[in-house]
């Protein structure tokens, strides 16, 4: 904001140690977010991963993701479609359930919200170990949508999302080697 | 989408009776978003009401919100702050508690994320009570912002949100009469 150098969208990202649980170094995107600058270089980083494809919607996941996804569905005049945790969308749904460390989640998303045979973006904040998105994948697939894509403002490549997301395409703007 | 007849934003929104309790008529913005058409014009719409006004700061309530204040907050080339639920935010956070129809919830911001004398406005995409806004405005107030306009998609005028947020600019693009 003040600055007259060009700053790396690394650099909006603050690293917070021990969040939400020890061990874990939270990368905060809300640094991002509340510096227009970076802001625009998180979606334009973004939105520049889908240049010159072809595709019919964009999918979100809850919540970050909706920050990422709904200007890049405005900016390319696509439909906005959420992935949601279980009970929150009012409409007949189709479901799917995913590991956690501990348990397991299900998430949701409106069963007239893909068409066969369109084309589907899945966008999120974060790749982590891959659960939400191939959750995500699946039901996109049930509904009879190709993923053509699955993008990323970060990765923690540790975790190894990649290898669980094996014959998707995937790209992040930022990749963190760690955990 | 396949019609050649303009429609209203109101034409977009599904109406869903006894979700999630008997008695509210939910109305779903999920199938505004899946529609190019239905998202372009919701944004433009809520981005209207902003029109002419000398905004710093754009803040949206989790996690509809999200949906409409990101595309805001880019097309304005403005910061995107985030009104979250305690415990999402990673650092410094202020709190605010708030009244539900049985007990009550908190909200929480970060305290680096408005600064002193900002002119902050505060997107989400329904206003029914007002509880969660005023609660936002509150803490927004606490870190010395200043509330310029509260915006939001659609309106549940039987529930009387504007008297409880008299004393703010409270505007919205859609009003329902009912509850």
């Amino acid at each position: 904001m003040g600055s007259c150098e060009k700053k790396n969208i690394e650099d909006y990202i603050i690293s917070i140690p021990d969040f939400p649980e020890k061990g874990i170094i939270f990368r905060d995107v809300t640094s991002v977010l509340q510096d227009e600058e970076g802001f625009k270089l998180a979606v334009d980083s973004l939105q520049d991963l889908l240049k010159g494809m072809d595709v019919d919607v964009i999918a979100a996941a809850e919540s970050r993701g909706f920050i990422f996804g709904a200007p890049i569905a405005y900016n390319l005049h696509k439909p906005l479609v959420l992935i949601r945790k279980k009970g929150k969308l009012p409409r007949e749904t189709i479901e799917q359930s995913y590991d956690l460390e501990y348990g397991s989640a299900v998430l949701e998303m409106h069963k007239d919200s893909v068409k066969p045979g369109q084309k589907v973006v899945i966008i999120d904040d974060l790749i982590a170990t891959g659960g939400t998105v191939e959750a995500a994948a699946k039901m996109i697939e049930k509904l009879g949508g190709k993923v053509v894509k699955m993008i990323f403002l970060m990765e923690l490549a540790g975790l190894k999302g990649r290898d669980r997301l094996a014959g998707y395409d995937v790209a992040s703007v930022i990749r963190y080697e760690g955990k």
